[in-house]
């Protein structure tokens, strides 16, 4: 009996070995076919080149709807649709115009969802503060009526520029409404983002409920260190700040999606994708033509090599992740609703078209019995990094279907550089980097249709 | 007693996890220090836009030297010294021209030790191969006076793009030797390069012993793709190749070395370098004013958090690697015949400003005790890969004087886009990315200089 058991166990152990190379086997071939022949690159050239910038609402956002849709359509995947998605429509309006009374103009971009300033613009006194504290001492007999300067530094020694967006980021996210509640009559911030140049990184901002909308924007880090230079010259200095933004009305959109139906688990989704908006300026290259084409790489590839997942795989280009997440909502209303489909896992891409580290993972994926074996196949392709983490924002209305959430997690030493700035375009993108991040995707999108969430 | 025993284990258990606190913390400090206050990038700049390339032997080469020189006694480290080194000097002469006859002019660059077309250049007939295989299947009878065109693309489906370098490089090092064994009148290779674009790739090419030299060149990947495509639609068509390039007699040159002594081991060095020359086209950013800026930074960085290393760490900017090695070499054969010093360990820097990964290291380094605890320490900053494999061209010399060898290993899916071309310029760069690798550097530095090699 004991011989017999210990055979058994051999047996196991031999089957186990093979499926593990059968799993290699098939992550060879999808690296291969996506290192080889894959389309994500040309495919982002022609978004970024062709089509460019595209904001929620705008022009450019219905075109590379169009344009994702006849791209999609010629994969001869199993289904293609579009989703419809009522998206807020802000628009920047006639650039821009910032002044240093005295001292000279700067580089600014209004934040997403801004109102304007008066016609004539607003010229008044700055109050610079590097922090939130230095806000609250100062309080509203010293802010009132003001122009507040946020000059808080991109904390550089941090691993990950994300955590160095966590740290600088409420400055853009919260700063206005902050100053506001003390009666600011205007904010600035100095940009989020990690280079030393002269570009001005734009993105949302938010108002507390109750709090009165100020004008708010950004200066690129030159010009933060220009008007911080020239205040300690002349501290009652004035600046005049010019923005002609404006809400319109909400208007029709659509989320974009393909799918490979699965042989065994038709129902069971396993959804990947990024966003196909982008800000209004730039070419949204990194942020995020990067995850949709590789999202589609993703089915491309699989189609090319004739795997059948056994699970549904489904790309999704989102709509509207920048300023309201509207894609992201109304799909996750979709999967929460629907009796039909069980969605068991979503992937993001949307931390740029750098060369891949990992995932970050849910939780629970942490103990799923096969979990080690995928660390151990995905480190060979450099994805070693499987952490808990976040999955990404629009595939985040999932969460409460009981859906695992994943999301890419490639080098980030480059992308808060580039996030939410005209020179976020196409030629920051490298081909290399771009289809490796494709093929990792492309064998967790496969791994999770062959094995399931657990 | 047994309770004694215990006690004293978990006193000892409890100093290890101290000592290792302590070593986080230097990590902390080398990290932060590197990140805020780096010069690496700003003295990269300096080096790519006031010299620019600097091929040894050529006057930018030693403006180079005079630059280092200068740079390091800047630093008020313990000594700065140059090592004489004879070096050889090889010119490109007057632009390169290449024709594809009926087709058009196609952008080339000799290799790198070359010899020259007549002066009224070589126009013949192109014989084009993929591999050697099919050279050799060709014989003496069909290549015999021909041009011979190798046209092996870079293999995209590697992890790791040096390992494409190494499939592909073949036909850069040797295969003019091969085509002229068989009677070739002139070599044309598609350039070692891992983009597909118009930048041709220059570099070091050897014949073997008594084989005749042949006039060699490089040609863009867009550039072989349409000589390619001629010869499709015209198979006899001619090219034509003028080639001003010589070697001229050897010149005189240094190694840049400065260094900080160590305090209780003064004579055990461990060497940290990358090398000051460069390919004469585009500025050697990655190429290796990368490895040279981050090595000094080392040394910038433990003077600056005052960590005084137990063992000497010496920083060398080598000269003359791309074509020669004669810095490498001068500087190993002082290591083989000091006996006042012992050099324990040596890490380059020459595989591209880009994020770290880890590090190439000695097989017996992996058994080093404290070898698990470092992975550890290091994997928090990204580099977490320390496999066995080359250290650097310039340090290899040490080899054979007991030194352990080390190669940092950034990420490499950029590195032979840009390799040996006019692209590899200073914008190429990422500052975080370079501090990061420079970071790293000077851990693994001064751990090295606290614990040694064993």
């Amino acid at each position: 009996m004991i011989k017999h058991f210990i055979a058994g166990g051999l047996s196991l152990l031999s089957l186990a070995v093979q499926a593990q190379q059968t799993d290699k086997q098939v992550f060879e071939k999808i690296f291969d076919e996506t290192m080889l022949h894959g389309e994500a690159y040309d495919n982002l050239h022609d978004l970024c080149k062709n089509i460019g910038h595209r904001l929620a609402g705008s022009p450019q956002a219905d075109m590379a709807v169009r344009w994702s849709y006849e791209l999609m359509q010629s994969y001869d995947l199993d289904s293609v649709w579009l989703q419809e998605v009522m998206v807020p429509h802000w628009v920047r309006g006639a650039k821009e115009y910032g002044e240093v009374i005295n001292f000279g103009q700067v580089n600014m971009l209004a934040l997403g969802g801004s109102i304007a300033t008066p016609k004539e613009g607003i010229t008044e006194q700055v109050i610079e503060v590097k922090d939130f504290d230095e806000l609250k001492a100062l309080g509203a007999e010293k802010i009132k009526g003001k122009i507040v300067f946020y000059n808080h530094i991109f904390p550089q020694n941090v691993v990950n520029s994300f955590d160095g967006y966590g740290e600088a980021g409420p400055y853009r996210w919260r700063g206005a409404s902050e100053a506001s509640k003390l009666g600011a009559k205007a904010v600035i911030i100095r940009s989020v983002g990690s280079a030393h140049d002269d570009f001005a990184h734009t993105g949302s901002t938010g108002f507390a409920d109750g709090v009165k909308k100020v004008p708010c924007a950004a200066l690129s880090a030159v010009d933060a260190d220009f008007l911080h230079d020239a205040l300690i010259k002349e501290p009652a200095l004035k600046f005049k700040m010019v923005m002609n933004c404006e809400m319109l009305d909400s208007v029709k959109s659509y989320n974009v999606i393909a799918q490979i139906t699965g042989t065994q688990f038709p129902n069971e989704i396993i959804v990947v994708g990024g966003h196909l908006d982008s800000w209004d300026v730039g070419e949204g290259a990194h942020d995020d033509g990067s995850g949709c084409t590789q999202s589609l790489e993703v089915l491309r590839t699989l189609k090319a090599i004739n795997v059948q997942p056994k699970r549904t795989i489904r790309c999704i280009f989102y709509m509207n992740e920048e300023n309201g997440n509207m894609g992201g909502k109304t799909y996750g209303a979709y999967a929460k609703g629907t009796n039909k489909e069980k969605h068991i896992a979503a992937l993001e891409s949307d931390a740029g078209g750098f060369s891949p580290r990992g995932f970050n993972v849910d939780t629970t994926f942490l103990s799923h019995p096969k979990f080690d074996e995928l660390v151990e196949l995905m480190s060979f392709y450099g994805a070693y990094k499987f952490e808990v983490g976040h999955g990404g924002t629009d595939i985040g209305p999932l969460e409460g279907a009981g859906t695992k959430l994943f999301g890419l997690s490639p080098d980030s030493q480059r992308y808060m550089d580039l996030h939410h700035t005209e020179n976020d375009t196409f030629d920051k993108v490298n081909k290399r980097e771009l289809h490796m991040g494709a093929s990792v995707m492309g064998m967790l999108c496969w791994w999770l249709s062959e094995y399931g969430v657990k």
